[in-house]
């Protein structure tokens, strides 16, 4: 049963009643969002490009990488395609499913369908009126050390960098950490187009 | 300005009307909490304990790290030991701080911080009434593997795996990604205790 209290332009809230597993009754606090899809634009010599963001809730600037919310209906791949071009003025010939993470499933459904962006080429998009962010490119390595460093915190693009480079240095269905002879860069060489 | 609209047991939802560093003028729908701490509890052999936990608005079980809500003016790392101890009912010698995650920073201020912890004992504590969750325990490198399979789609989980991963097998503050002789085992069997 849920009891709304707010229905705003991205956060829907309510009060929803629930019965756990364990058959014990609770009322919780839950934000209903539309869900997102978000890019790792990697380019061919191994950089990727992401946005310096101002984020007023997340207390000032963060890189972070390009994403937005999904429209009614729409597909996260699509969504993506879209915000790429938007916020850093890219195409990829290639979008592959990365995962869809739940950002926080205390208190939100929200889910961020992450893909990895490889084949790039330049696009004519511009920014919402509503967003400040400037795009801003380094090597994926660098880029993985500022996530290490604490120098990157948004959730969505720690996992989508560390899921990126972890595919760029060893092969996902094989036992990670087994195999790392190729390198960020020697991966995306393979990438047709850009 | 802040109008505010709820305040609950964890989520406190206001509009905000701010100005952006381009000077555009915007009202955003913003969630202040209180703010989190979380644990990936690596054991000697390499195994970590993950919690499945029912998350309501996650649409079911998901695998997780421990962690849990700040109460006020906790320390962080207070936090994460109290979660571990209650949740998976283990004690950890040592916690060392991973990052500090921004769970969304688009439409709120959580911030949750992660730690590693090793040197881990046993201890007697209990989970809360409220919560559901089940004690799961598996090699760090297999937690990995459902990460990049998308199995464990939570987003602190992701971040704090990938970044307990990485540094069980390169340095830090190394070029990542550059060294990559020592497993996760090889690491944990260097702690003291348990």
């Amino acid at each position: 049963m849920r009891k709304s209290i707010y229905s705003g332009r991205i956060v829907n809230l309510g009060l929803e009643s629930i019965t756990l597993p364990s058959g014990v009754d609770v009322e919780l606090e839950i934000i209903r969002h539309p869900g997102a899809a978000a890019v790792v634009p990697l380019h061919a010599d191994g950089t990727v490009t992401l946005v310096r963001q101002y984020r007023h809730a997340g207390g000032g600037m963060h890189i972070e990488i390009p994403a937005g919310v999904l429209e009614p209906e729409e597909p996260p791949a699509v969504c993506a395609a879209r915000e790429l071009s938007e916020e850093v003025q890219l195409a990829a010939e290639t979008l592959t499913l990365l995962s869809a993470i739940h950002t926080t499933p205390g208190f939100t459904d929200e889910r961020i369908h992450l893909f990895l962006g490889t084949g790039l080429t330049p696009t004519d998009g511009t920014p919402d009126a509503d967003e400040y962010l400037q795009p801003i490119r380094m090597p994926l390595t660098k880029a993985v050390a500022m996530v290490r460093a604490g120098q990157i915190t948004d959730g969505k693009t720690i996992a989508g960098l560390l899921l990126a480079y972890l595919d760029s240095t060893t092969e996902r269905d094989g036992a990670p950490g087994g195999r790392s002879s190729r390198s960020a860069a020697q991966t995306a060489k393979r990438t047709p187009g850009e």
